[in-house]
């Protein structure tokens, strides 16, 4: 049996998130799984580092999936290029140790969030950034967002309400990047929950517009309750950029 | 009576190329002028520095428009960017000279053709590249550039075969980025004919593959006969980036 590792691009816009649904048409790891299985007749499940949300865009998210035939990695690369819609890209394929698992064994992830500040729309990444449109003051964002990173529980980020497992996740670093029109943040830590780079964006937006201080940040934490924390910021600024192992 | 003058982004997917026709709905000039209508309520026609092809996009297209009324520019530029389509985009507006003429008074244009030479798809630029993903020789394309340059009958590269008015043009240069898994081609002239700069890109990139000689393009030339040139590249990577008076 051989195990393939994969990295994968894809535009997420029309996609109803990773996750394989009941229609396994409309969702990445659906298209992904259909593809391979075309091509070499067998069975296969994709396993991705983590799900991302319906909308949200990837460039290096990671997946492995199995085979028991022998199949060359470069020709499963191109026949996957061939055969994916236009939004969804492979960019590399390598065969790797049976026991590589790519959910149970990623360290470490990188998001980034893209807003829009200017104030002339943003024509040609529209799909790609979050259309705010006003200017948001990144000194007080950064100064928030020292108070984010460390490990803690982020219950109050937490889209799932009804989450069981731990909501104690650790963040290494948010780096926000002002560029012309446009604030970049980059969150890198070790897991992330659902919709907590979108809420942790939003909160860290109502912080940067003036409706928020820096240090509600602790309060925010120690609340442990959604209700705490910002709105969730849409899905199609965010972009999964990588995935460390 | 006051004359407009503003600077256009648009991504010309959906479009049927900038002029209007019948169903002023699906052209550029048709919706910038329903929306200025919309808000002065004047009859107001949108005088571009020229027409792009359906699916070419613009950066800096520049149009013209008259208003009996006056109206604040920053309030026309605030409307129209509210009220446009999210695919155009008024990115300056100011207040000019009667006598300026958008289309008469250009004096020298460039236009900007992306081809996408990687083995990977592009994912996220995939609207705006021609996905051509083969490698191409620089070289010989630059070569044969050189020989385009200056002016010239450009009747072989000339989309409109019933063309009666000169088909005379000067290039004053084409420059050529190599990008990792991708060639810019970057155009300017005095002018150029119907689909010229995707005949001018085909033939470079036929050129660039080894099926024509850098030299050909001197007996291309002499032709005068569209046959004589190379295919039209695609719409998709074009797009017109600036406008000079």
């Amino acid at each position: 049996m051989s195990n393939y590792r994969m990295v994968i691009q894809y535009d997420g816009t029309r996609y109803r998130g990773w996750q394989i649904l009941g229609d396994s048409d409309v969702t990445i790891q659906g298209k992904l799984a259909a593809v391979i299985s075309q091509m070499t007749g067998e069975e296969v499940s994709v396993i991705g580092s983590g799900r991302t949300d319906a909308g949200v865009h990837a460039i290096g998210q990671v997946a492995n999936f199995h085979l028991q035939g022998n199949f060359d990695e470069r020709a499963l690369l191109a026949g996957l290029n061939r055969y994916l819609p236009e939004d969804i890209a492979v960019s590399s394929m390598e065969l790797v140790d049976d026991r590589f698992h790519s959910r149970y064994q990623a360290v470490q992830k990188t998001y980034r969030y893209r807003i829009h500040t200017g104030e002339i729309p943003e024509v040609f990444e529209r799909k790609y950034v979050y259309d705010y449109r006003m200017p948001l003051d990144a000194g007080r964002m950064r100064e928030a967002a020292g108070l984010l990173c460390g490990t803690h529980d982020f219950k109050s980020f937490c889209g799932n309400r009804r989450m069981k497992k731990s909501t104690v996740r650790t963040i290494y670093e948010i780096r926000i990047e002002e560029l012309p029109g446009e604030l970049q943040l980059f969150f890198t830590g070790d897991g992330f929950l659902q919709n907590m780079v979108r809420i942790l964006t939003g909160t860290l937006i109502e912080i940067g517009d003036g409706r928020r201080k820096p240090r509600d940040i602790e309060k925010i934490l120690d609340a442990k309750d959604r209700e705490a924390a910002g709105y969730t910021a849409p899905a199609c600024g965010l972009a999964l950029l990588h995935v460390e192992y």
